[in-house]
């Protein structure tokens, strides 16, 4: 029996233990798309205990604990820090199979050199121990990150911000790591949504630009893209949940744009004229700037309407939608082609049954030579970032396409100590990579294997992106 | 190479192998989901061949017997007895991968103590050997059902039954296994069926309630649900084939219903209207009486016209539906939500891309504290109750929620010789456990490890459904 | 740490060893669809050197360079084809995982001996070595075809065809293997498209029927298929993409024809109600004639307008649909089960998640006693035609039919050197295979494994077609 999470935690070869040991295990890592305050960043925060590091923001884990019939009081309730972290304890010790117990362990290890299994007994001392370091200067958020060796952290921002965050941790030369603002123009794409009318006064306000049609809300996202590209920015971000697309009708995409402004919810199709039309637009916009556009779509949020209602959205009640995406994602994809202005682009499902789909359109669209792998099948999100949903992923990027060109791992996180997921990424990567070579049916040629692995840890995104 | 089908099948690892025979195989059996006949049970009826056990009533032998191109005449044909078993035994000797190779050779190992390959060749001797046993009194149905260390068996029940098997089982001092009903009012839901009138002119009789519109149907299937209560029913089960869901608006509720009691198919929006309606209110019953609800969706039925028309359902000619569940699904368990008054509900989807789907949605409706795992992922169903199917209905309960709450298995089964399945499944889960534990990702720590198996394997389930 | 790619290549066991080198190894191939020219095989062309021999016409490698970030002028252009195959080597020694990687080995191996792994540092070597072989009769389309002792090739022909190349070759006595045609009625069948009514004048000039409805449609092709049977046809093969299924209403189904006689397109309800009525009555044509129907669904081609408009289809820019397929293909099929006019039927999709519908779908229509597996899975295909596709197929079919009756592999391509695919799959089936019998989960029963193994490499695929 393997000792429990040890150096050579999963990676089962030789061939997998030396891929991970000399080459991914070295690389600086580059976390192209998470959730991050920029704020608590630019404040360089201090936690109070290990309740608020671990269960502050993880809807992961609220989730795991309301599975295992915890009280909500102890979850995102008035329950004293110390009871949730018990009750935490608790129900970890029996994930067996969950990402969580992996991520909570090695959250332990690489971060408070913790080595022993989080339960109900070892809790209390874990609890002392893991606050003592936490009320030191080497636990504040910024440290926390230069800890990981993280070169780039992209942040995901409203176009609205004026990004001050982003702007101070610039100007402070105390703090190595680049951490800049991705563009997610949501809130100006969800037509149907009641904050709509809103949300676009806002843009036109921090824009400049009066809007008074769909037109002039590309006109004014121009200007906050061009904003954001002057703060380093290399990517957008668009949760889509499902696929828009309807060919590209002014008259109509005006017509849902003015309902919309009426306060009222256009119809559904006209809603996806208005975001094909905008998404078309940006892409245009993105191609220009160089970025990267990432789209991210079978995700069904806010299911209990109770939940909702209380505590609003992000808490832990989404799920995997089953809409159908091939037809509507390869015209929308084609729209941008057709005229020479489809961008880099990212393509994440949560739904690994699109696996297949998603991992054959990316190959319709790679024809702009000298940028390999520019369409890509992102990392396993979310509930799929875990091994058996990395490996799915892996493997058929691998079969289906060019695993080599892969830009790699992102946490997607709002924690602070969410970087192990990154080794745990590099782990399971080397471990498919390991397998083929130990069976055979890839050679050890090293130099190749160096350049693939190091290239998916951290060359690749940091060209794809131009970092 | 392993001997074939020794005592440690399936097994592969020490931890695995401790797993199973220090703790699974102890646990007495709950099977608490099966189509077992009551009469039968009562009347512990005695077989008269090997034939009869094994063919009688078991549509998965009949399909593969027919994939293998055997004549009809020899499958529930009026072919002699023997002649059946030999076809079988020449089909099924060949049948590798396939469960039926597995279940009918832990048939043949646990019930009559053959351990030789059924084939062409040792078919005879096995006639000759099983059938000799079968005329004795230890092989009758109570006899078969005692031996697997049965604590409950729950078959599925109409409304409108009377119980009376129960009634009279659960008189007899001399049969201690607790056989209790399960409520299942598909009759009373499948408002489009031909069938639907004379079945509420049943109901309405047997449950004393002038049924004239829709609420009148809930008020009697309402009356039978206390009935059943009182004969210990623990559990419905609802067969939706589709998920329904549309917002509840009584006048179309009771136009559905009208059309329908004038002979009348209801289009399909009036048809999930309807549906809706009878599920939430039904859920609120199940809620009050502790109950859990079992939802069976995306099975379709009934595919080949001539084999139905010739002889019914439920024979083998039925397949995997591919609809979509996520949406729809969320909100009819959302709409018991949001009054507080969703029970205790499984979800079993015959299509296995639906896993991730069901396997999150759980999690949007975990609220309820002191009950671990209210909403379940039921175990692998059908087409799925098989060993990958196993593997990934637990792997996957296991990444995205609480495998440790789970109730575990159930046979689904008309067929007194099926509980080996239990064994089978209780191989697959410690086989997968003890993977976990060798290759390090989880500690070998056995009152853990313990509790889980013997969580899943009984205990939750008597918990779950206070048995 | 195992040789590369060396004799026991994906076997890793015993069991797996013998089944290959014993029984699967020494099978004659069969390749019952394929799309390889016949002009070609009967002019017995020479290919100039081994970039028109391995790029000349294959998309899959085509995608792969695209993917990569390679421009075009290197792939489908105008670029020196010493440079496109350096290219090619400089791509493919990074495609660890991709099946290109495994099928471009074994081409190297098999067609010319080269044992060396394709990269930059040996390409120069190989192209000197491959291009002075290729030089030679040796190396003649035939010469190779006999090279991997193939006894049957079905290719893909019009049903306007005059099928003179096939007359030529089989008239030829210094050619040993049988090239059959395969009938694909797709032109008459999509109504949809411009080219339908060009394509019905000719339909009706060849056949010298007169058409002037849809009857007479059929009418047409019934007369072009028993000139196909003549020729030795034994399948007919259908791209249908998507499932049509409508209740066959001859008004409507004339209506479609007349509208797209006039140059219109019909509406999709219209469309589906003739391709249901043509596929309906072709059925009862092949049944008389004894032969299998090949429907492949789920494709979504041309993709990429600016390609398609440039260099037309099956050029690298399809990918996989994810249309419902699971009501639909039942109602088709049995529509003809209905009137006894089912034929052989083999049901491909290109999307792996429809693996389970499919694989029930068949157990629905296995009525006809004495053809085992008379309703067959097709083997993985195209995207899928890789090992965990393959691996996929074939465990889903075991699990849940009778995976003894399966007629196996075929190569669906355009290259005269693809045959190597059959051995990748053979040695997968037979690691499949070996697992489980090494696993003690089917007995080391070596009778019953030969007729396995021999009957799914060449046997089965024989007695199906009847070659």
């Amino acid at each position: 029996m393997k000792p429990f999470m040890n150096e050579d935690f999963l990676l089962t070869t030789d061939t997998a233990k030396k891929l991970y040991h000399e080459y991914a295990e070295k690389m600086p890592i580059i976390d192209y798309h998470c959730h991050l305050s920029p704020r608590e960043i630019a404040e360089n925060i201090q936690f109070k205990n290990i309740t608020e590091l671990f269960l502050g923001g993880d809807h992961y884990k609220w989730r795991y604990m309301r599975a295992m019939g915890v009280d909500e009081r102890l979850i995102r309730g008035d329950g004293d820090d110390y009871e949730k972290f018990l009750a935490y304890a608790k129900c970890i010790s029996l994930a067996i199979g969950n990402p969580l117990y992996h991520w909570t362990h090695l959250e332990l290890k690489r971060v408070f050199g913790i080595e022993e299994p989080l339960n109900e007994r070892t809790a209390p001392a874990i609890w002392e121990n893991a606050n003592a370091m936490l009320a030191t200067e080497e636990f504040r958020a910024r440290r926390l990150i230069e800890k990981f060796n993280v070169k780039v952290v992209c942040t995901t921002d409203d176009p609205a911000s004026n990004l001050e965050y982003h702007e101070q941790i610039a100007k402070d030369p105390t703090f190595k790591v680049k951490v800049l603002p991705a563009f997610r123009p949501d809130a100006a794409i969800k037509i149907g949504m009641p904050a709509y009318k809103g949300y676009i006064e806002t843009l036109s306000e921090v824009s400049g630009v009066k809007i008074e049609c769909a037109e002039d809300v590309v006109k004014a996202l121009t200007q906050r893209a061009k904003f954001f590209d002057e703060h380093g920015c290399r990517a957008s971000d668009h949760g889509l949940d499902t696929v828009p697309y309807e060919p590209i009708d002014m008259a109509k995409v005006n017509e849902a744009f003015a309902l919309a402004m009426k306060g009222e919810k256009p119809c559904d199709a006209l809603i996806d004229v208005y975001r094909t039309y905008i998404l078309v637009s940006m892409g245009r916009v993105y191609k220009e700037l160089g970025w990267a556009q990432q789209y991210h779509v079978n995700a069904q949020r806010n299911n209990n309407a109770n939940a909702y209602e209380k505590s609003g959205a992000d808490i832990g009640f989404d799920s995997i939608s089953d809409e159908k995406v091939a037809y509507k994602l390869n015209r929308l994809l084609d729209e941008q082609e057709k005229t020479g202005n489809l961008p880099k682009t990212i393509l994440y499902s949560l739904n690994p049954t699109d696996n297949y789909v998603i991992g054959t359109t990316i190959g319709n669209f790679q024809t702009e030579s000298g940028i390999p792998g520019k369409l890509q099948f992102g990392s396993a999100w979310w509930f799929c970032d875990q091994r058996d949903g990395m490996v799915d992923q892996m493997k058929t990027l691998a079969a289906l396409g060019a695993l080599s060109t892969f830009v790699g791992m992102l946490t997607d996180s709002r924690s602070f100590v969410s970087y192990p997921r990154h080794e745990y990424f590099r782990r399971i990567l080397c471990e498919i990579l390991g397998t083929w070579v130990e069976n055979g049916e890839y050679p050890a040629d090293w130099d190749a294997l160096k350049t693939i692995v190091e290239g998916i840890c951290y060359n690749n995104a940091k060209k794809y992106f131009s970092f």
